[in-house]
């Protein structure tokens, strides 16, 4: 009998929309006939007592470690359970350091249980980047902690819907450094990782469009520091030469033109809001966060904790549902 | 008898999709009873080689000088005629320097008319680059054209549509140039330049919106050099003392997303791409550009010449269309 991908899904901020949407997911890929055993990593006490405020079958059956699960296992969804708060409902929506903490404590259980080959794939519910500093966890996000445990040096994010993925050649970097930052080896990276994530996600040879920097991509150097003829273009045709179906550097502004959108299975964006602009402005709450060139698979949510409408029953599964079906995907 | 607001239209390069989109959009806007007498500055000769080759009526009566249409005019469409190259269908298409040169002339005899007080406001049909290079014409582009010769210090490029508009801070500059230009003044500037504009054009009070620089907007100082509370978060406070209905900084990738954008009426923009990717993926080919501050009103389409397009009756001319709704709305 082949065991079916275990997908561990880590709760997220215990008081933000993590457990909410994790349920929500949960029901509504039944009707996926996803071949998959969900293991939530999180807190029993704190997913019942969203169930309760929610007012929704808490399908999850607590365990202690993933040995417990029978290899029958069909359609039972697990938790693992590790229990490190004292919770009630009257603490949703509010920044903690032991929330911070308990979080941080999911993600590094889950990232263990993959490096052991206990899990194929790990999901991310959201974390709040201040809980996380008020705990004194010294890590800004979840891509790091996977990148230092994992011991990663190359890797980069990839935000992806069905209709639009971009991965960011600098991140979380301020506007000014972003140019000091790219280098035709680091695009080059990134050209291949997407690639190759693009390749099993849509499950066929995909069309990758690398961005410019400057306006007009520079207009033949009217602009810029020619940027794209020095740095980008010789990425793109490097690529080329790998054989990746590949087209760039093209006018930002044009590279999200409908045609171009239709046309693209993956952009290579060379910041932040050159990916995520387009991104959200086009598939917002229908997108999912992925890390390319780690050892294990992960995929994200694509939103934060949102305190404000924690505990609500109006959050989005969305993005949750995509990230799992994403993860399943790749494990195959 | 009141004189109905008499608009110029630019023909644009001769080789281009002016001459055509000027057609489809006299046409489509016969339905829309505006009130408006139109004026095409362009070559009479060169709209009758397209109305022949794109088989369509030319409704366009060629006149010298606007003292020759009549004040009780209602129905009519005007050409001024500017008589300057020998041309004919097979040049459709191919840039060149004499294309460049006579449509620098338009542009030219249309800015002298309206400061003379002929011509109420001017659309422009697009231009090519580099036929205006190769025609030795020292500017970069229309908009360098109407502040040189208005003698304009302040003006901002501004991108609209009827579901988004984007005012740029900086605009055809190098990425790494930027954070510099950037200052609360100027920022100041557009707001007060897109506020008034966007009265005018919505007919009641706008909801602004400013966009951070950094990803996140900084998130508190963590990225950039704080240019958010340094600078931008300056000029959105001064601009809610003058009365503003203003929001902002807004993280960049959160502005754009369908909320933000059904209660913004425009988008306030630290660089070219920040406004111009979301714009072009959400609004192709149905907005215009118009050039606040000038002393005249000067709208014009959101494309370009588009060469390998042109003269197959293919345009859409659905940029030209509002451009010229809106050049009558400000005229109001």
């Amino acid at each position: 009998m082949v065991r079916r991908p275990r997908i561990g899904i880590t709760m997220g901020d215990p008081a933000g929309i993590g457990p909410e949407v994790i349920f929500k997911a949960l029901r509504r890929l039944r009707s996926d006939r996803l071949s998959y055993t969900p293991i939530v990593i999180g807190d029993a006490a704190v997913m019942q007592t969203y169930a309760k405020k929610l007012v929704c079958p808490n399908p999850l059956r607590s365990i202690h470690s993933t040995d417990d699960i029978p290899l029958s296992s069909r359609s039972s969804c697990w938790l693992l359970n590790v229990p490190s708060i004292a919770f009630d409902a009257r603490r949703i929506g509010a920044i903690s350091a032991d929330c911070g903490q308990a979080a941080y404590q999911y993600i590094t259980a889950a990232i263990q249980l993959a490096l052991d080959g206990q899990l194929d794939a790990i999901v991310t519910a959201p974390i709040h980047k201040e809980a996380l500093q008020q705990a004194g966890v010294p890590y800004p996000g979840h891509t790091e902690i996977f990148a230092d445990m994992t011991k990663t040096q190359n890797y980069c994010m990839m935000l992806s819907s069905e209709l639009i993925s971009c991965s960011l050649v600098t991140a979380h970097v301020g506007f000014t450094d972003v140019a000091d930052l790219l280098s035709t080896h680091a695009i080059l990276d990134v050209i291949r990782l997407s690639g190759a994530a693009m390749r099993r996600m849509r499950q066929r040879e995909p069309k990758l469009l690398v961005c410019g920097l400057n306006p007009h991509a520079g207009e033949h150097g009217l602009f810029g520091q020619q940027e794209e003829e020095r740095i980008i273009r010789p990425a793109v045709e490097l690529a080329r030469e790998e054989g990746w179906n590949i087209a760039g550097p093209v006018p930002p502004d044009t590279a999200f033109v409908p045609k171009q959108i239709q046309a693209t299975d993956c952009h290579i964006c060379m910041y932040h809001d050159q990916g995520l602009i387009p991104l959200k402005a086009l598939a917002f709450d229908q997108a999912m966060n992925i890390t390319l060139g780690l050892p294990i698979i992960r995929t994200s949510v694509d939103h934060g904790t949102a305190f404000d409408i924690a505990g609500q029953n109006v959050a989005d599964s969305s993005s949750m549902e995509y990230a799992i079906r994403m993860a399943c995907k790749l494990c195959e």
